[in-house]
């Protein structure tokens, strides 16, 4: 029934928990890191602007704030089962696509159609605003993993996820927003006193040894 | 680490819910989905007996009781995703065929091994066992959709879902236990005063007369 | 300690629940509003430039992302409170803009402090964003309100809020994209089989002819 | 609509939850928050009255019971907020103050008005039962910090509020009873074996060296 | 551990929840009940003292504050079975009364054990506090059932407490608070629009007919 | 009305948590419960089978799956009242049964009647499966408490349930599953990094030496 099924759908973004089955001190419903990766690209697009490089706003904002609609079609699914098997994970984002699409053509009138499809695409490409999303991304995963090991979370998959969201993030290097989350952000975020607070600088420095980085914490000095 | 994994993954299934992202008045857990199943089952097993069928019980109450087991390598995914696509389907009974087996390779000492393959396998065979997990699956589908509906919830979908589940339960119309939900648990279901009592009613009915069962429903009378 | 500090506060919005002190069957956090909104006046921004209108989608974005950022600084205030009186309002909104100040001092490297000194500034002017932000505000308030009524929620508090909302959307009845959402999603929200559906009508049509607006509901044909 | 309103008012405050916006382990509702003052009033009081002084009982229990039933009409407004502006908390003292009058003159018959103006009205003041009520307010903040502090909560905001909490307790320390929570009961809760048990007993240390208490702890001993 | 173990006992009143096992739109703790009864039992008691009757307003409160701190030692049970075997019901009231006294003799220095012992006990005696007790307890009892009953509950378990505790307020008819009660706030309470409210107003009347009250409800003018 | 009540009555089990009353990171429902003891029940049965004894599945599946069933009438007694004194643990049980036999009457057909009487009658006997039944139910136990532990849960109560749940499973310590727990699974539990690693290995050794058993811990290796 149009627009209106569009406006309640996102609602249910609201009702989607990330990571299941494992227990967490604190749930993010995909609404809400929605948010928090937009809140994330915009400050990273500020620092690009600021070195001198051209950001397409309306792009990056499009990006960042539609990267994880399609949850709505498909749910939460598990990180190792999407990773597990390269076919599965082709044809995972081929049926996101397809509903995605079926959705538009059934909902939005004809004049916005274009536009939609143009919006619930992946977004995750090679542009300095797709790149900027795959950053932001993984900076919003890397904080939810860090909130659960600084509270004491007994479960791996945390340092997993906080290891495998910071290579990520490496990945990306050369780019000037993700070496002022390195050298300004990062050593704020394992100076306090928490936890597990060693063991997470010393999972850092391996990672960041192992991407060439050379990084001087704050706290070394 | 061995049996220890395998215990404490049992919790997992404590913190999967069912149907997420949609507004429910209740949630349930694939944990508490599994217990009420093999209760459901080991009444129609009853039934069955009491019938002059002979009932495997340690069969039943295998596969009753690990029917789900699997969601704890791949979570949950949505219903229509499930079924979308008879190819992704497949693929994803595959992939959760292929975690569990390696899971318990991992996990379990050889001697273990083989029993546990035949456990966590897919138990809805053509068996008098698997039949009755079919149907126990979706009565308990069945209760956790009229559950909503009586509360008022506005989701078209739990009507969706009783219809899609007594639907299904009629194709095993021919058993003795679905025949004894049929003229003597659902006439009780449907009789108390709740909103949409008259429509579920109407629903109910209709999808009877479709698989041409006589039913007269208590209250009537 | 910088950056960081402005990356975890956004994890405070997620703690901030909107509405506090009334039974409600669905929580809305703070960030998830920001989400919703800011998708929202994606939309109703693409209704304008589909009519003729020039978006300046930079700002638009900008305002609706941010527009409750400062509610980290000064919690949940109850509507009745905030308005009750013009003195306290006035001084409420310098508070907040006066932490909100402090804030930006205090955590952004001077190079950020005069980009986020606007951005996070009131959002809601004259301009045609800055009007679309004001509607979109109040469709998610619309919806988070018609939300408890479809449920049956008995507090009168959630019919009120539907019809403030609708009454202050109804201020910018000149906007194209108002006047699509009278004509192309209202009805829609209203035509649903609910709980209280014919009083909801009711109150729309109410609401509209007190703004002389002419609405044919889909449902009257 | 009269004492009906009142009563269900009650229940509003079972839905306020206190120090929103933060990561805590527990959540306590302001309906609790105040049967734990007035519990924690009752055994300061007696301790009082065993050393020799009069209390008032019927005012203790007044004033306590109902010191934050204001929030219903205000809500919860975060600390730092009412403190950082002397000016807005006068005014928002004010703001309270004159919406229970309000709310009092509209729903209570006129033969109870007077008796709970009395009742609802700030009674912090410098009798012994006001200044009960003080310590009283932050003895269950001072174990609501504790609680969040001894679980490993990472925010060092309860670290601050715990700090406060204890300094204004010392700003009575000539009370009796407050001299028996320092002697007998403030050493009871360090003693355990939690979480950041030295650095909290470091910092009560200081608070009452600051306030030139000698307190000899019994884990001293 | 003395007192420190008295005050920390205040919160597991907080995480113990009334009527478990049955689906309820909201939850009640025992603390949140107990501030809600002591406010009732305040109002009640000027009730009793505007209409000419003593009121020893420190036993007052001291009872409702107290009455069911001992669900501390023996927790949450069903009423069915508490009163289902009065034997039973003797036996648990005994055990309930032994934890108390060794709770307060293994906790409480010598000098306040005899006070408390006395504030522990059962206080639904046959003073005019004990009654104004019985009445306070129930009044929030039918408000509690009240407000699953007007969203829509469909246990009929609601139904019968509502019936229940209005049964147990009419034993106490001849009070003058009682009869305030029945004159001026059931009425309101029935007056609204909610789900079931003719069905529940009807159940008012019978119980109401039985117990000889003429009542005229406002709703009949 | 019939096994409909039955069915129903399951879902309850969903709403009743285990040890109310104490702060937990993790709550579990009775449902949750019973799907796990059966679980590991079916483990320990095969660990059994596996060594040469003969295993009535039939039997131990319906001991496990039924044995807190009973909850649903009585609900959730704490511990300490349960066993504190032996008189009105007799009375509890008893209460329990006719509770329990009163309910089959009600609710169950004659031809189910005796079925159900056995099925839900106490499964704890001098059986393999009865003594399965007991070590199942304490090892779920066992790993509830554990969970709160390492995540540093300051409640002694729960070190006080691990010391519990670990004595009573070492009074069967000549099963053979007892053997396979001991020397398999436990070291795997206690081998983690944790809060309270230490602790919790120290109290472990102890408890076996109590019980005479020769304990190597594999992380003595």
């Amino acid at each position: 029934m149009g627009i209106h099924e569009y406006f309640k759908s996102l609602s249910d973004l609201e009702k989607i928990y990330r990571c299941p089955g494992k227990f967490k001190y604190e749930e993010h419903s995909v609404a809400e890191h929605s948010f928090k990766v937009t809140k994330v690209a915009q400050f990273l697009g500020t620092v690009e602007e600021n070195r001198g490089n051209k950001v397409n706003w309306k792009a990056l904002y499009e990006k960042a704030l539609n990267h994880d609609y399609a949850e709505i079609f498909i749910g939460d699914i598990k990180t190792p089962v999407k990773y597990a098997d390269p076919d599965l994970r082709d044809r995972l984002a081929h049926v996101e696509e397809s509903m995605t699409q079926h959705f538009i053509q059934q909902e939005f009138p004809e004049e916005f159609q274009s536009i939609y499809h143009e919006r619930l695409k992946e977004g995750k490409d090679d542009t300095l605003e797709g790149k900027i999303l795959s950053v932001a991304d993984k900076v919003d995963l890397l904080y939810e993993s860090f909130g659960e090991i600084q509270k004491g979370n007994p479960e791996s998959l945390f340092t997993e996820i906080y290891q495998e969201s910071l290579d990520t993030i490496l990945k990306f290097k050369e780019m000037a927003s993700v070496q002022y989350f390195l050298t300004e952000i990062l050593p704020d975020l394992l100076k306090g006193e928490f936890t597990n607070q060693a063991e997470l600088e010393k999972i850092s420095r391996a990672i960041l040894k192992n991407h060439e980085v050379e990084q001087t914490f704050a706290i070394d000095e």
